[in-house]
């Protein structure tokens, strides 16, 4: 599998950690692509037509785009059925966490779009206290749940932690962690864990 | 399930289809929400802590986020194993096609945000500029993979369908159509079966 990949992205430092945890991260070919929304990447756009990382191609030419689905592709590879359970309660339970996770992502890369993309003069206040809005109500529904973070990786709480992750590396000036001490304490181990810290953002 | 839902959102629209084609959509209680990144629904909100359509909540509890998480709840709870197949080729045939539809979709709505939401004096034509090549690059790809798309519904060609009905329903001056011939022929009649027709924007 060839993987687009950017250390700085928490998206492929989910797929990155999935492939470490599953042991296939020896058969991805990483490809190094650095796209904007503005300038795209020539590269990667001619494989990947949305212009986004991740994306993956596989043996067979299929493309894989975004983390969710090479995710899912890696998950069916591998041996851990816990990674992302087959269809039923406990697939929900783990999607639930991932999906919390990645909207916190999603909502932090859109404040850091407005923040470090945007020219100064187009910059619009509301739209980052909008992301951040959301931010923080997700973290804190996360707060309320510490328990279910617990236990066996999963792609579930590995979401989680990228979002945190990232959170620390490109908003360190926003302190979520006051109002989630459940979480901060969850993190503060999590963090430290062999596929985690192998992966942190550079 | 309750589904917080809005008739424009074209990620909803996907989920309503999935329940049509699936025979599932009576055992949904839609609920109606109408948020934005800067004024988030209230109601919405303390159910889904991003403030985002769509979401669902299961007699559990738990809830679903966004509409890859809900159609695939969906997808287990039917009985067309073709709507989305198992692990295997075949299911990450579909996930191309979905994603490709979904990216179209999602890079759609930033520029559609960019245009009806946010003040004019901070708008950025270079950000819209990014979006609109993100949509035809993607379509170009699809253009080119018309025999794909043919055959049984699946939740593939129909998030095709759903992004080509938003674009249809919000960027009518935007001509997609001369540049990709094959595209805007599938979608002639793809627009016309029962589940796309009785889903259509309003």
């Amino acid at each position: 599998m060839k993987l687009y990949h950017s250390p700085a992205s928490p998206y492929v430092r989910k797929v990155m950690v999935s492939a470490l945890h599953l042991g296939l991260a020896e058969g991805i070919e990483r490809i190094a692509a650095s796209p904007s929304p503005v300038k795209p990447d020539p590269v990667l756009s001619a494989q990947n037509p949305l212009g986004k990382l991740p994306a993956a191609v596989l043996s067979d030419g299929t493309l894989l785009v975004g983390s969710r689905t090479i995710c899912e592709y890696l998950a069916a590879q591998g041996s851990d059925p816990t990674w992302l359970p087959a269809p039923g309660p406990a697939r929900w339970a783990v999607l639930e966490l991932h999906d919390l996770g990645d909207g916190i992502l999603d909502a932090a890369l859109v404040a850091r779009y407005e923040t470090f993309v945007r020219p100064e003069a187009f910059r619009w206040a509301d739209w980052v206290s909008g992301q951040m809005l959301k931010i923080d109500t997700a973290l804190a529904r996360l707060d309320s749940m510490t328990d279910r973070l617990q236990g066996q990786l999963n792609l579930g709480n590995v979401t989680v932690g990228c979002a945190l992750g990232y959170l620390d590396f490109r908003f360190a000036h926003h302190d979520w962690r006051t109002a989630n001490p459940r979480l901060a304490a969850w993190w503060a181990d999590f963090d430290q864990i062999p596929v985690m810290a192998q992966t942190r953002p550079a």
